[in-house]
């Protein structure tokens, strides 16, 4: 584990491409390979796949709500152990702007920020001199913390005089951040007290217990704020900690394997398969086809727990969203870097209609199997429904 | 990162002990240390102490309902990313018996124990071929996953055949495994079929999206089950994926320091503190009264955010439990091991009264403050109002 995403593999990988949607059903990941090697990689893939797919699709969701303000990830304390050195970059290429973990941010060159601190400002015995040195260092990026004390009556009015003092200097205050209490009130107030000076350019940060719904809402109510620092439910996922993906044998020996367990669910596709987007006329995302790797073209695709749903897809234009990423045990890919991730992650989810993105009761996205695949499953389960009947005769 | 405990410090850290309970507002770090040396381990120290304390929680409400039953770990492929190394080191402390994941179990002593995988069996055209090359590997210490195809009517039917012919080489069976279906249902009739076979001395285990109200219950249900595989729920705390442990400026440059905020809850404790913890005449836990370093003993804890809701201490008995755990960079105290620390938390759970331990509205843990301590705080909270008026008056 020490050589996560460093690993050496001989088998070959093929993976949907980082940073792609993940929908339910999918098979986002399959690996050819001896079993042992592909065993021992199984708990490793399942852990980066699960968690940083977890991270990514919660920022996405923060993104989504938050337009273009800015997203600043504040999670490394409250994340979970050492998972919050990957939560950062997860964080990235989900859409946020930068984040305060600069180990992470030297790993995967990702933007870094942070403001100052409490303790700093206690430090001082007066605010506005804590305010003041703290300008004097990094006058280009200042953002004053204002509610150490009280925001209103004493952070707001400390920062506004420092503010002053650094336009003597020919430097602009960048901004102020809340950290507590209501952040639609505080900030509405902060921005007519700001207004009232002529700061109109210092800009209003909010953090504390953020998520996608509490942005929504203060956006809704138009609290005038430029940026978000979001922690907990970010790097943990909150409310949802963990993302159930699994790993399955689905061949071996050249015969499909299945496995049927006591939950339908949990029933799986047998076969090598491949993976297919349809698009719609705009080239917006329809839904996605799974089939055996044989098949190139099929006319219809399945609900894989109902035969009787199904959709016809052949006038639809498709794309392949499978690819090999590791060959032969070499990386056959360009390695990108969450930055590059990050943008074509957006493109992505640009292109998957809005009923699908919404928060509350979204829309189901398709996902089907081929015919071949689904009667091929059927076959085998029917084979295990004759071992079990004989069984049932031999007792 | 890297170095997660193994960082260097030269000033000194005071501890409760780990393993030790977390109750709400009590001080369980206390950092003394120039200002730079104690911000700079800041964010390793909360994410080191709100993540295992969060699982070592999680674990001990899982043993607390398990009885004497078998926990392992089986969390590692959901766990937060790398944040699964210390999830499985933290379960240990917290009670579990042994875990899945090898490598913690390397680095922290942790038994180590697994059972054997649905693609094992998938790999074999029979599954009592299976069966038979697993329990050839590992005669001792045999589990039989029985759930690939139909639990009843092909995996304990192989399991007992497995078991007949390791009672011919002398061996027995130790144990099969349900990981879906109705756990309730499942082992009852599993336990049955093995009984009618004289087969009494084997274990059955369960795993599947367990947590602790679900072990409680099947035990409820008089459900034959002998030990329970936890994932999910046990290395990501679900449903409480953070511990919102904070990191605060007490005292500077001989001065109490003060941080009042906008919310009630997070206005500080100023100065430097000790606590101790009273003790029924049964040495049962009673509650913790936090006071200032000088104070050694004192009458009368308070509520530190109500001055009328107070409780007389001076006739209970009572302990320190702060100790110093790092001195000039050294660490003064013997490093102890998960095992170690786990037996410690055991006695110590044992000491707290059951109404605190239930997992429906849980009775609140008393945790108060002395008289100067209170007042202390009052005094800073009033200095700072004061400059309030005058800021209100200039303007």
């Amino acid at each position: 584990l020490q050589y996560l995403e460093k690993f050496s593999f001989t088998g070959n990988i093929y993976s949907v491409q980082e940073g792609e949607i993940v929908f339910p059903n999918e098979p986002v990941l399959r690996v050819e390979a001896d079993i042992i090697e592909a065993q021992i990689i199984e708990t490793l893939l399942l852990n980066i796949l699960n968690f940083q797919s977890l991270i990514a699709t919660k920022a996405s969701r923060m993104r989504q709500v938050a337009g273009d303000k800015l997203l600043i990830d504040f999670g490394l304390r409250r994340a979970q152990g050492l998972g919050g050195i990957h939560a950062s970059k997860a964080a990235i290429i989900g859409g946020f702007d930068s984040t305060s973990n600069l180990y992470s941010a030297m790993l995967f060159d990702l933007n870094a920020s942070g403001t100052l601190a409490h303790a700093f400002i206690q430090s001082y015995d007066q605010q506005v001199d804590a305010f003041r040195a703290f300008a004097a260092l990094y006058p280009e990026k200042t953002i004053l913390l204002v509610d150490t004390y009280d925001t209103l009556s004493l952070g707001v009015p400390d920062a506004i005089q420092v503010a002053k003092e650094m336009e003597e200097r020919g430097h602009r205050l960048f901004g102020i951040r809340l950290d507590s209490g209501d952040f639609s009130y505080l900030s509405k107030m902060a921005r007519k007290m700001l207004d009232n000076e002529e700061l109109q350019y210092v800009n209003i940060f909010v953090s504390n217990q953020l998520d996608e719904y509490i942005i929504k809402s203060l956006l809704e109510q138009k609290a005038p704020i430029d940026g978000f620092g979001v922690g907990t439910s970010l790097v943990t996922g909150k409310e949802d900690g963990a993302l159930d993906g699994v790993y399955k044998l689905a061949m071996f020996n050249d015969k499909p394997r299945l496995k049927i367990s006591e939950d339908t669910v949990k029933i799986l596709l047998p076969g090598i398969k491949n993976i297919i987007r349809y698009l719609d006329e705009e080239g917006m995302f329809y839904g996605d086809g799974i089939m055996l790797e044989n098949e190139s073209s099929i006319k219809e695709i399945y609900n894989p727990n109902n035969y009787l749903q199904s959709s016809r897809v052949e006038s639809f234009l498709f794309e392949p969203i499978m690819f090999k990423v590791i060959g032969n045990g070499k990386m056959v890919i360009q390695n990108k870097m969450p930055k590059e991730i990050a943008v074509y992650c957006r493109q992505r989810l640009n292109s998957l209609p809005d009923e699908f993105k919404r928060l509350e009761n979204p829309h189901l996205y398709k996902v089907g199997v081929s015919k071949n695949l689904y009667d091929l499953r059927s076959r085998l389960i029917q084979s295990y429904k004759g071992k079990e009947r004989i069984e049932q005769r031999k007792r």
